[in-house]
């Protein structure tokens, strides 16, 4: 089952990162208070105060389908709908959950621009083409970053984008299950990329850089934060035992191994691409800036990669393989891969 | 923070358990398929299967809250009502977690016999007494297993529960937070104790008997799980590592470390209370069967209890002091909690 | 089917009064525009705020459970809770439309002092007794004027009740399904018992005083109605021909039949309690003050006046039978009644 | 505000026609049992299992996007998807209250042949789409009959439906908001065009043929009606004085109005395409089948017509006007308005 093809697969396939591990524990020692009143609770969230340069609210949910889903639901009330893009996760990988923990809000799907990104004109077009009481009015726009296709939003595109949500009287919250990804990439602080460009709440995501669960959900307009702690209790999203979710935070945190293995992760995309970037055949569908690598081959070189053992997704159009770096992908088996490539379209 | 004198707080105050953690950095190795697809869930489920002496359906989730409201949701629609006791958790310390998941669903309060436990007729005189379009109908009973007062239901105390449902066609969930402190207590098996008797789904607690999340939800009634991995997914509890949830529950149930520790919270309930047996102004509020032990004692003996730096919740009726004890009470914390007790009523 | 004899059964048995029905044939003439922006509905909410001496927010929805859970849900999030009394119609015969609307808060029963009334000690007494993040926060109190048992709450009273819920955090809500007999018991403004004594929004019901369907919901505050019109479509509560909804509303209110009719009803009721107040083994539950009389009688008299024919409802403790009046009751049938209650009594 | 430009606006723009207004008339004497248990419903209910010559279960909701909603929340849970039109009510008219009242259940939308209508294909293609536990499982299909661009669905056509549905494990509902035109133009039986053809639940519309308010939902497959009295009183749909719902059925079904109204509105339709089919510049955009005439026309020409009092939507592509005709639209009128069109074209 374990074997090094999957490397490519999936970053939520990786596992735990050593400093995650070694702080869950030290974290398992005796008994402590639950449901977030312990030690390990505050430490992290002052980490992530300290990280982001500013007083923002700090609650952990188990997964990021909660944290986005419950985050949007404190953003908007069930007639509201929500505008995100046409790839993004909430819409195309959480079965409905948006629309369950809202009780109802409309995911309306902007188109995004080549890069998979959202832009203002997209949003104000989705936003504006219905007004009527006939139809879900718009309240909160979700951007991921980095985005399903391995791209990232800069400072001043969130800007843009954020300056046209105050226009329109929407919230702006970003998906940040890769966030660490975009930080590593731009070299941007956090707080850059968050709230002094608008964003109003995100969600950390922890489980694709090393974490086993626990992704963070800071707002920096503490306001909306009025009652998302019961929010998260009656969801279900309270875990009792809190310090397992919040001790692998102060992990990678701590000493910015956070930021590292982010940068990992992009570097060995960035080989994996230039690797290729000459084979024949095989071209790059998007900017390779995050940790994705998308390729447009053929299917018949698809199967033979597969025949070899690679495990990645093709979900994206016709003829699209997606392979994805983490925390702990190995250099030689990029190499590998990269050779893999070019032997099989040579073929 | 972290200091002995909790010990006694709560049962989900306590860590990990060895086997639990030892599975956990078994499964900490190379990259696994995401979503449940890998090799631990699926050792997870057989070990549940082989256990329960079933072909049961196996799903995990984050914590019991979730687990107890998936469950009871998959039993009703939003216009039906579940039969609880008073004193369940899922009434008193869900915040209203199953009438969210439900969308609705009422919770009807049964009156529990002096043991704290759900009687064939209090369920019979909750589920008869409005039959009108006006009130929500009665459609699912559930039971906790060991109590929330630390009983034990018996066999054929379960088994005359079941009976009354099928007569009303009301569908029996057990919620097992402590599932494994009534295997231990009664030293029955766990087929014995639940679809033998009549339950048809089971939520089986870890996380209050070493483990960090990740409560297992076992469907003895096939059928009724369908469509329970989608409901599971889109209410957010879906881990995509399910292997951290899963590997657990291997590390405890392969060699009996779940019945083993329960036992041994157990037993330091009963230490704890015969050493208090004798203490003039000391009384027992329940049988101490599983790992709870209630006290009732002035308000000023417990307060000189607090003083000394013991932690313990003292939410039922005026005077009663909750005790609970853990997969790793220490015995001699149970003496010398035992001696304050004497000491302080002494005073 | 139809006879005389159910008079007494409920007062929604009744049907449209003369003025009810007369503006409805009026209204029924050409095309209007749909969805409330006919000059009906135009016309209604400007005799709403005429009559409360308030620029209020009206709306309209088809019946009272609809009205109640809409302006209940807008009150409140899921992980909220709302106080009513024990014997408030949201909790006892609205099939959990409450908690369906709002997604899941849950309804906390206070007790209600000896004539079914909310008190302000019973408000603080639920509203303060868990203050933890593992129970619904309450948010919202909803009274319910006149109350179920045909009482009705004076100025005062509700000014302390408003003023609890002040320090509380509280929204007020009132239920007033009745409301037009509590205006005709008291002779009070409407604004004196709704904005003036501190109630947030009133849910003004038509059905049991002439109307067939349409209940008005009057926010005070307007702030609080943000985007109701948005929860009524959603809900399925916006009539596309909203001008039958809304034209008898202007039959009642423009001259003042609405209140007519509910004296007359109130007239009734004490007509009737007046007449049998001296039978032996007859005695009065509740004050009559709106258009209930609530009898304490054997169950063999109570037979007895089925035998003759009479409908009514029993479900109010043991022996106890409930004779609503509507605006249409037959004065001759209630000196009727009152003959056949001596007789069978006598008997 | 009334005025005859409006009738070509919405069929719900037209008021009650005599039939239904004599029935509510001679149901408004004297006391009736409420909510359902009068003699009117039992009528109503009647009439139509003989019009639809099968023993249906029989429900009223107040208006059309309760009724569809209700009934697709009854088909699917809220991890289930609902395959509809693009141009479906449910999904462009509804506010999100399908999704609101099944608690989350997405709507897929399926592309439309060129007459506004789903296919097999269209449905099979959305339906194999995505069948992983990450996205919402598709469950049901609903269809409008007539559709929103004034087309009607053939016997033929919708058994290929059903049977695409039955292959999928689809259940397969009717939006019939304008059900009536649709038999009037076939010339089919009610029977034809639904169970007989594999609809399972139809909700068939009153308001737009001559109705105030009261859907009809019938139940074919009777098993799929389990506990649909209870989703409709908790949702709020559950009229108390039920028989003013019920009786106008009563009025439109005894003789035939029901089908000779929308006959004429189809009728009226047919004029008004056949009056302007030779003019210049303006072209039919879908075929006229049922009340509902699409012309593209220039964006002047539209103004124009405006100018001289017009009313009428202009939703669909750019430069297309729909004409709705009713149950009391007058001939005279359809001629004012072709002259009207042919003057401001020639313009």
């Amino acid at each position: 089952m374990t074997d090094d093809t999957q490397q490519f697969a999936s970053d939520n396939y990786s596992g735990i990162c050593p400093e995650a591990w070694a702080a869950m524990a030290e974290a398992n020692h005796g008994h402590e208070r639950a449901y977030g009143e312990d030690q390990w609770t505050a430490r992290a969230s002052d980490y992530f105060r300290d990280l982001f340069e500013t007083d923002c609210e700090v609650f952990f949910a188990f997964n990021g389908t909660a944290a986005n889903s419950l985050a949007l639901a404190s953003l908007c009330q069930s007639y509201h709908s929500v505008i995100c893009a046409e790839t993004a996760h909430v819409e195309t990988d959480e079965c409905g959950a948006p629309e369950f923990f809202s009780n109802g809000s409309k995911l309306l799907l902007a188109r995004t621009d080549e890069q998979g990104k959202l832009t203002p004109q997209a949003i104000r077009e989705i936003a504006l083409k219905r007004q009527d009481i006939h139809y879900p009015k718009a309240r909160v726009v979700t951007l991921t970053q980095a985005t399903e296709v391995g791209t990232v939003y800069r400072p001043d595109e969130l800007r843009a984008i954020s300056e046209t949500c105050g226009e329109l009287g929407l919230h702006l919250h970003m998906d940040g299950a890769r966030f660490s990804n975009a930080c590593a990439f731009l070299g941007a602080s956090p707080a850059e990329l968050t709230w002094k460009a608008g964003v109003e709440v995100l969600c950390f995501g922890g489980t694709k850089n090393g974490m086993a669960v626990g992704e963070a959900i800071l707002f920096f307009n503490r306001e909306l934060a009025e009652g998302f702690d019961y929010r998260c209790k009656q969801a279900g999203q309270l875990a009792s035992k809190m310090r397992y979710l919040a001790a692998p935070w102060v992990g990678v945190l701590q000493d910015g191994a956070w930021l590292h293995y982010a940068g990992h992760a992009n570097a060995c995309a960035r080989l994996l691409a230039e690797r290729v970037a000459d084979v024949p055949g095989v071209s790059l569908m998007f900017p390779v800036e995050a940790n994705g690598v998308f390729l447009q081959m053929s299917e018949p070189a698809l199967e033979a990669l597969r025949l070899r053992g690679w495990r990645f997704y093709t979900f994206i159009g016709a003829g699209g393989a997606r392979f994805m770096c983490s925390w702990d992908t190995n250099l030689a088996r990029v190499e590998e891969l990269a050779r893999d490539i070019r032997e099989v379209m040579s073929a």
